[in-house]
């Protein structure tokens, strides 16, 4: 199992980026050809630290191929598209092989 | 549900790191008690982009009672020091509700 790890950091406007992750991003994202699940989680920090990330989203494929064909994929394309358009500033992205 | 996610940075002897973390840390981790499930994966790079981290475990536990017992527990400590012991400089961790 492979998986896409998106990490957002603390948007600005935190309600808008919300609105616009959940009600236009997600819906998006599940559309991609061979997801298998998305996981989105939001992070709270340990004891005294502050969190590493704002939220998190994990975006799992049975093998690298069907994540990059995702990717590259009309489906992939526009969800990438639109997180661009409100997220580009907060966002980073790896890719990740699950092995263990 | 909620996970504990541990991020790696790239340890400067990765042979020795990786034989410490899957040899004596996720025996370790293992034992926590109301741990359901423990998730480790490698990164990589997106494109000509350098991977957000060199590993990235998640712990996942069913609520955030379970997981801050977990952590306080025998077990739990014993992990944390084992971890310590060898990636200090390397970890850094948050806790995270999955809301998706």
């Amino acid at each position: 199992m492979v998986k896409l790890i998106a990490y957002y950091k603390e948007p600005q406007d935190k309600e808008s980026f919300d609105k616009k992750y959940f009600e236009e991003h997600v819906p998006l994202a599940k559309k991609m050809p061979g997801l298998v699940k998305i996981e989105v989680s939001r992070l709270k920090g340990l004891g005294n630290l502050p969190p590493d990330f704002y939220m998190q989203a994990d975006l799992y494929f049975n093998n690298a191929e069907e994540l990059n064909a995702a990717m590259i994929s009309e489906e992939g394309r526009a969800s990438a598209k639109n997180l661009m358009s409100f997220a580009k500033e907060v966002t980073s992205m790896s890719v990740a092989e699950v092995i263990e």
